[in-house]
């Protein structure tokens, strides 16, 4: 019997409401599968743990989540508890850097069922390699002066290293989809990061002469996914750069409630962590509504991680089955509850 | 009679083609005024000025442009002739610094007659107000090692004057119109420059109490330009994040050959200067198809910065009209040459 341990950090918001589904979904494949088996361990990190222990999580937390094969996670933050850059660089941001997440890999495509607000939302299907550990989130850099001469100095660092392996993660990524890779550049207007950017981009290039490439200047990419998603395979791209595709490809989808994230750890050293792109939705928390979706479909990312593509391509298959009959959460235009949509998910799975 | 000195610069690609049509409208213009008449100086800085000289423009030129009353561009850049940082920051981007245009103002909205990307565009209408002069464009920063162990580092510098600058004009403005203004903020994830622009933000906002406010992480607020466009009035950005979403606003008008801008200088001591979002779009070039209106709503932005708002307005609605009526180039859905659109707007504005 395989069996993946997962430390579960449900964390703040509707995260709290929509990983207890994901585990039930998870439990069902399982079940299916015969010969896996998943053991969880909860651990209540968040905004609520701060307000009651000054710290997101506990002193020897991370210790605890190395001891998983991966972090299964919610959503972090809740602005009216804790300072986002307090919440975030305690716990998501400090999971992602401390474990040494360097890859962040956040898919997007038409979601059958789920209407795109594009008119005519061509058939896309993309991926989206984000650097995931340096870039412009950095805490290099600081203030100077007070008052009306305040300056703010922020430090993007960018690594040959970093660059290159989120980079080569994007180019063999391709090679088992459409053998296409776009770089998300600004050198036109970045002085030195992105002019380096676009050097390491041409020198892993020369190491894939199969993969077609562009580079595009983030600005005018931002704007071709509203107009083109469909010309896109494999994106490549900064922290902040990738921060922002993944939301506009969360919003064609339809919904950020839908966008699923793997954030990969590639030395071997520590677990990786499994999130939705969504975050904690303060505003719907209580009414049941959240859309399980991004949870799940990062349960299937998982799955995949652990090498049972069969039951992840099932679970999204399935899923995609029960949106396109018509149940959806209100985000999406429907008027099901949260419960609803998993339970049906579950029936299906179950037959 | 009232006489506007226009430092004209086509720059590159497009820019050649499209400028002398906008200054025909214009002429057209201050014909139907009567009191009012441009005077043209023409400058042929761009990439094969850089070709032929070693420099994007004259020694003295920018005591040249100095001379004028506003300075009237295309677009500059072909990276085909020379390298994108090289030809924008000898260029535009030097402009911009040097003629201290700190603002950058570029609309969005439903353009008649021209079909948006949404499927269900409620009539949006907004302005990003866009920092224009420091924060993520920056020539501060470097590179050491060579070789795998190369870092670039890239400072984003923030000062508190510009910051506050960027936002009054934003508040200012949203007075004139819907009363809400939206900070693009990345406090969660970006450590020490948001958290200040924030905080610039909240002291700014204290002095308006009659305007509402927001401040939203770009990633989110990008996604929301794409789903829900009709949330937004003003939306005050940093440079890169202006730049990013002013491209989105673009695409979801339909066209990135429709966006207009204002580069704004507010202390008095250099022309502003005006020019369309897109670039020099090298490879539609010679085709007589390129799309004049960015041209042209520019025009109207530099009419209104000139207090001739209500030429301004008859411009630009009479845009619409030819536009509605079917009057379209290829990137925006239709078959007309750029001679077209252009000849029927002249055709109507004088009868
Ligand atoms: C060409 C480039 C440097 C410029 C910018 O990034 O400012 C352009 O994208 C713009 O928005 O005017
Ligand atoms: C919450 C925030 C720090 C985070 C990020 O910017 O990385 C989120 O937007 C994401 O994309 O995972």
């Amino acid at each position: 019997m395989k069996k993946i341990k997962l430390a579960v950090v449900p964390g703040d918001g509707i995260g709290v409401e929509v990983v207890p589904h994901a585990l039930k979904v998870l439990d069902t494949v399982a079940e299916m599968h015969g010969g896996l088996s998943f053991e969880y361990e909860h651990f209540d990190y968040g905004c609520d743990y701060y307000l009651k222990h000054g710290d997101m999580m506990a002193a020897d937390g991370m210790d605890r989540l190395r001891e998983s094969d991966s972090v299964f996670l919610g959503a972090v933050g809740d602005a009216s508890k804790v300072p986002d850059h307090i919440s975030l660089w305690g716990l998501l941001l400090k999971i992602r850097r401390e474990f040494e997440l360097e890859i962040n890999v956040r898919p997007a495509k038409v979601f059958k069922g789920i209407q795109s607000p594009l008119r005519n939302p061509k058939d896309f299907d993309l991926v989206v390699v984000r650097e995931n550990s340096e870039g412009e989130y950095s805490s290099v850099g600081g203030r100077m002066y007070h008052g009306d001469n305040e300056i703010a100095i922020q430090n993007n660092v960018f690594s040959k290293r970093a660059t290159k392996q989120a980079m080569v993660h994007a180019f063999k990524l391709a090679q088992s989809r459409r053998r296409h890779v776009t770089s998300a550049t600004k050198s036109n207007g970045i002085f030195h990061s992105m002019p380096f950017w676009d050097e390491v981009f041409k020198e892993t290039a020369a190491g894939y002469k199969d993969i077609d490439t562009v580079s595009q200047h983030i600005d005018a990419l931002a704007a071709t996914f509203v107009t083109h998603p469909e010309r896109y395979d494999v994106i490549v791209a900064s922290n902040l750069f990738g921060d922002v595709l993944t939301d506009i490809g969360a919003g064609i989808m339809g919904s950020i409630g839908i966008a699923p994230s793997a954030n990969l750890n590639l030395n071997g050293r520590h677990p990786s962590m499994f999130e939705p792109v969504h975050g904690s939705a303060p505003d719907i928390v209580g009414k049941g509504v959240a859309n399980p979706i991004g949870q799940i479909w990062t349960a299937k990312l998982l799955l995949d991680h652990h090498g049972e593509e069969e039951m992840g391509s099932l679970l999204l298959d399935t899923m995609e089955q029960v949106t396109a009959d018509g149940f959806l959460t209100p985000d999406v235009g429907g008027d099901r509850q949260t419960d609803d949509v998993v339970d049906e998910l579950i029936r299906r799975l179950k037959t």
